[in-house]
């Protein structure tokens, strides 16, 4: 384990990554947000109202059927910007390290994000969704419907 | 489009895959479950309170720090079972086809799980943790902590 890299933060740590991926992703759409640069997105989507679209390639249009039926879906997004090696990490509002696994920072061994939003409506391939903080472009992964039944802990604790 | 293989149903639909990855994929653990074979996996995370253990690979160890001041987590997890190319699955449950986007199914064109478990104990690299709905050995991709603020939608609706 070692300390490495120019954008590394005193009490961060840095890992050597595997030699080889175990699977592949296909990047099925992508995500537009009024945010340009990683310095306009919120910090998280609790901090944002903003709406954005989510475009899904033609070839998987058939996927949405009946997805109008949920209120709220998942999206997974590939963070292709972030750095993969950091497992401790210090948030700038923390001021100290905390485990990758215990934040949700886009910098992780799988850049996958993960965010609960509200389906506005969908036409065509185009899907308009309440909460986004992700930057324009960003490579949709993945659409989950949500569950309340297995997806919502209301009294879930935090730090 | 068309509807291909020998464990495709009437009514499900089929697609041909890109040729190649977007990006790739590290499986950083493993999710060790009761459940033996596909047969045996309850149909989801709420038909299930199975107690289940989720081992981290050394190499990754410093990424759980104070991941245990949190009561539930997201994990993801890799369906490496499932086929990628089926954009309308029929339930059995349903009976007819509703599209991959607006189904938990494993089957989808980024075979990532996606389960809320609350987490009972965290002990070296081994996570133990309750309702799981996977097979025994499952690929593990990434561990999030859980925010009630961002996540939970106690009233989201479903069909």
């Amino acid at each position: 384990m070692s300390v490495a890299g120019s954008d590394v933060r005193p009490g961060e740590v840095a890992i050597e990554l595997p030699a080889a991926f175990d699977a592949g992703i296909y990047f099925i759409g992508r995500i537009r947000t009024p945010f340009k640069t990683r310095a306009e997105c919120p910090k998280s989507p609790a901090a944002s109202d903003a709406i954005g679209r989510v475009e899904l390639d033609a070839r998987y249009a058939a996927g949405l059927e009946d997805l109008g039926l949920y209120s709220h879906a998942f999206l997974l997004y590939w963070m292709d910007q972030a750095r993969r090696d950091l497992l401790q990490q210090v948030p700038a509002h923390l001021g100290h390290a905390r485990g990758t696994f215990a934040l949700r920072s886009p910098v992780r061994p799988n850049p996958i994000a993960l965010s609960a939003v509200e389906l506005l409506g969908i036409e065509g391939t185009t899907l308009t969704v309440r909460k986004v903080d992700c930057i324009d472009g960003t490579p949709l992964v993945d659409i989950k419907p949500y569950f309340a039944s297995i997806d919502s802990f209301p009294h879930a604790r935090r730090p």
